[in-house]
Order: C-alpha cells, then sequence, then structure tokens
C-alpha cells in the first residue's frame, strides 16, 4: 500500500510520521538530525536510512517541511509570499526526486520595506485548519521564534515572527537577570501573570526587563519567581501587539508546555485558546496532498 | 591646600579627580578596578593605593559614587527616593569615614509596582545641571543599562532604566543575528538611522530584531550594515518612548562615542542635543559639596 509520509525537518531534530489514506498516523519517528546535525551535509543519506522503509512501496511520497527547505538544508525552496494557503504551496513544492519526494517551501511577508518569513510553521496552520474546520482566525505558533498568523479565505495573509523564545534564553542565561533568577524552577502563575499584565503598560522590552533586576533588588521577586516573571514580560510584550477583542478564539500550535503558557496568558486577556501539537503537522502535510 | 576628591567607582573600572577649591581637574586617574575586580574585597587598599596622596593634605574630602555604594561594593549606601535634587543627596551621604571619605547613594523611582534604581548616573546628572545652568531638563545616559532621567525644580523627579547596550551584546554575539553581523564594523549612518525609523513603528523589539535576520536572508543588509541597523533598532525603541516634540533639548552624558550616535538619532527627531562626558560627573560631586 502507498503511503504519505511526512517529515517535519528542523534545525535541531526531525520528526516524521506515516499516513495511510484517511490520514490517520500508523508510525512516528524521530531523531535528533535536524539540518545543523546532518553528517557530511549528507542528506540524502540520512533521509534514506530513517525512511527507505517507509517509502518502499510503490506510490509512496514524501512531503517535507522546516528548515530542511532552507538555503541551509537540503535544497533551497523559495519563500512563497502571503498571501498563501494550501493550493498555492501544493503547487510550489520542489521536488528532490519528482512525484516521490518534496520540499515545502516556507512563505514570506513584506511588511513596509523589512520581510518576515517562516519555514515549517505554515504546514502546521494549514493543518490546525483542517482539523478546525477554520478558514479564518489568529493562529500562534509559540517557540524559539514565535509567529502569529492571520488567515482569511483559506490562506495566510501576513503573519509577524517574534524572537520571543530566544530573548527568553539570552537574558535568562546571560545577562545580568541571570544572577538572581532561577531558570530551572517551575512555573509560578502569579509572577507569569504579573508579568504579562506589566508587559501591558507599553513602556517596552528594554526597560520593563530591568525591572527583573531591580525587583530583584528589592526583595520582591525570588529567584524562582523572576523566571516566570520575565517569561510572562516576553510573552505579555507579544500580547500586547496583537488584536485580541474580548472572546477571540487564537488557535495554538506547538509543544503543550509552551500552548499552555499562552492561554494561560491569553486567558487574562479573555482570549479563548484552543491548541494542537504534532498532528497539526500531520494534518498539514495531508492538505497539501488533497 | 585641601582638595576635592571625586570617584565614580563603577562595575569594571574607576575614575578619580582631584579638585581645586573652583572645581577645576588638577590630576585624573583611572583603574581597570570597578568593584568585581577587587582583590579580596579590599576596598579600603585598593583606595589608599590609589588615592592616599591625593587625601593626604588635611581637609581633603573624597565623594565617591556608583557601584561602589551597592550591596555588592565597599559599603551599601541606601537609594534615594526620587524627586531628589543635590540637597537630598548631600543629607544622604553614607560616610566611611566621617567627614573625609563618602560613598554617594543611588536614586530610586517607584514605577506602578516596580522599582527602578541608578547609581552613580545622579551625580553626572547634577553635575550636567550645573554645566548647563539647568534646573529642569530631559537627560539621557546611555551605556549597558541607559538611563533617561526627567529634571524639575533642580531635582530629578523620575527616570527609565533601558537595557539597551546589553541587549546589543546579547544579541550581537550570542543570538541567531550573530551569524549574519559584523559586531566590529564602524557606524553605518543610513543603516543606523532606518533602524531608528524601523523602531518606530511599535511593533516591538522582540519583532523589530528578527527583522534584521530576515533582511540579511534577502540580501537586504550586508553583515556591516546589520550591526549599525540593530544599534538603531535599540536606540530607536528607547526614543520611541520619550516625549520627544519638535525642537526638544536633550541632555547626553557618557562615552562621546554613544552619545554621539544618540545626537544622531534624537536629530532625526529634531530634538536638540546637547552632550557631556566625564566632567559631568566632577562638576556633580562638586555640587554635593557646595
Amino acid at each position: 500500500m502507498p503511503h504519505l509520509i511526512a517529515v517535519d525537518w528542523g534545525t535541531s531534530s526531525l520528526r516524521g510520521a506515516r499516513l495511510d489514506e484517511a490520514g490517520r498516523v500508523l508510525e512516528e519517528k524521530s531523531a535528533p538530525l535536524g539540518i545543523l546535525n546532518v553528517p557530511n551535509g549528507d542528506f540524502a543519506g540520512v533521509f534514506a536510512s530513517l525512511f527507505s522503509d517507509w517509502m518502499k512501496p510503490a506510490g509512496s511520497v514524501c512531503l517535507i517541511s522546516g528548515m530542511a527547505g532552507s538555503r541551509q538544508g537540503w535544497s533551497e525552496a523559495p519563500y512563497v509570499a502571503c498571501p498563501a494557503g494550501p493550493d498555492e504551496l501544493a503547487r510550489r513544492l520542489h521536488w528532490i526526486e519528482p512525484g516521490r519526494i518534496a520540499l515545502v517551501p516556507g512563505l514570506s511577508d513584506e511588511q513596509g520595506d523589512v520581510p518576515d518569513v517562516m519555514r515549517g510553521e505554515e504546514v502546521q496552520i494549514f493543518g490546525a485548519m483542517r482539523l478546525t474546520g477554520l478558514g479564518e482566525g489568529l493562529f500562534v505558533l509559540p517557540g524559539t521564534h514565535s509567529k502569529w498568523a492571520t488567515v482569511q479565505g483559506g490562506r495566510v495573509i501576513g503573519f509577524r515572527t517574534y524572537m520571543t523564545g530566544e530573548f527568553y534564553g539570552l537574558l535568562s542565561q546571560h545577562s545580568i537577570l541571570a544572577r538572581t533568577l532561577d531558570a530551572d524552577a517551575a512555573l509560578d502563575e502569579a509572577a507569569f501573570l504579573r508579568g504579562v499584565t506589566r508587559a501591558g503598560n507599553g513602556e517596552g522590552l528594554l526597560h520593563n526587563a530591568f525591572g527583573v533586576r531591580a525587583l530583584g533588588l528589592f526583595g520582591r521577586l525570588s529567584p524562582a519567581q523572576s523566571a516566570s516573571y520575565l517569561s510572562g514580560l516576553l510573552i505579555g510584550e507579544e500580547l500586547r501587539l496583537q488584536e485580541l477583542p474580548m472572546g477571540r478564539e487564537v488557535i495554538a500550535i506547538g509543544a503543550a508546555a509552551l500552548t499552555a503558557r499562552y492561554a494561560l496568558a491569553l486567558g487574562q486577556r479573555g482570549a479563548r485558546v484552543r491548541s494542537f501539537g504534532a498532528e497539526a503537522t500531520w494534518a498539514g502535510v495531508r492538505a497539501l496532498r488533497r
């Protein structure tokens, strides 16, 4: 039986799934072989070692999303400009082996004279659209570089990247804040939400981040609380910049620990959140093959 | 002849000046002996080795500003709350040797439920007030942690800290932006001002910083230009948050290379800038001894 193989090949790791005709996941696989960890740049070799069994049935097709399609990846699949949906991307697949293995292009969005880009998240958005039946809405994909995307008429009409996860790592590990912050502490919800609220003052991250230091100096935040407060400041800074009228639904896609934080912050703003994980990727690849 | 000795004892270095009765600088001295580099925490020993000659004349007095008055310094001189001017601080000097050696307290400013703090900059502000004759105005002290202070009636009525210099270091050396950025390149004024303008979109640093990456990917910013553009984004983010009606005068105090960047950015916003360096510190210590 020919199968559809979905692979999300990112910077530091790789995940794949074998889907049946109805799009159900038959088997999953993951490896720490992100594009930065591919020995000798032998993408074809890594691919074969992981997926040749799955690809054996005649007619099997594999679609690969994520950084594997970047300049540093297997082969460059040029960005497709917004607005774009599954149809546009299906037409622009970048075939490694025609009819068998393709890279899914990322999306670009021009904002004034500055572009924005995503690779891999577009497939997750398409998947969440299928899983929810939504042809329009606001989607957030938290992570190292979080994405907020607006969907209308079944297409992504625009998006913004926020370096939230990366800033959290830099500030909690390498800045002066690291001295009075316990990055390994469990989430303190009250401190987290206090940070979300603080970000709403609109005075910006450069200023509000220093407040973590000052609150620590004055004994008003413990090291464990400081980590949660900083996380709240950063996520709150993202939220401050979104249109979130009361009751707005937001679709969150990502690791459960992260989407739970966003749900907490968005809940405080009166938004409703539905969350999805890896299933959004598999459903998105399926959407590209309809 | 008794002298007034002014010392600015910071985190990584220390500068001192011997002043005559009129406040003129007779001699200056500096050393890489910031509070983090004091052997065995022997502040008295370091002080004696550097300044015992200057302190010999009977009646000599030394005032020390900066981090030497912090909890990690020689002795903790508690913050004085805003509004505060030279009179308030002169009354709250923290004497190490009564009548001879004192630490100048820093300032604190409560903003909602979050405090802000400075140590050392307050003396520079008092000095610039003397040098300009201004009893009110807007003062900026660029650096690792930049300060913007508002002066009215000869007192600092409030201030904000921005982690601008520290963010620049983190982003240009440790973030994904470092891969396509030449941190050692000379200032590219056009790229710098483009960053200042971009920050004015109000979409926040988490988003605008990612634009450095995207512009690089699309070949629209060279590594050298990226460093200047990022610097402009950060300083522009500070400026976005200040009240700067056309023609507003801003007093900038700090290293010439930094105040020049702020003058460039502020000039684009229609502000007038007067800049001061170390002389502001010496004049400020003098203001505390009147």
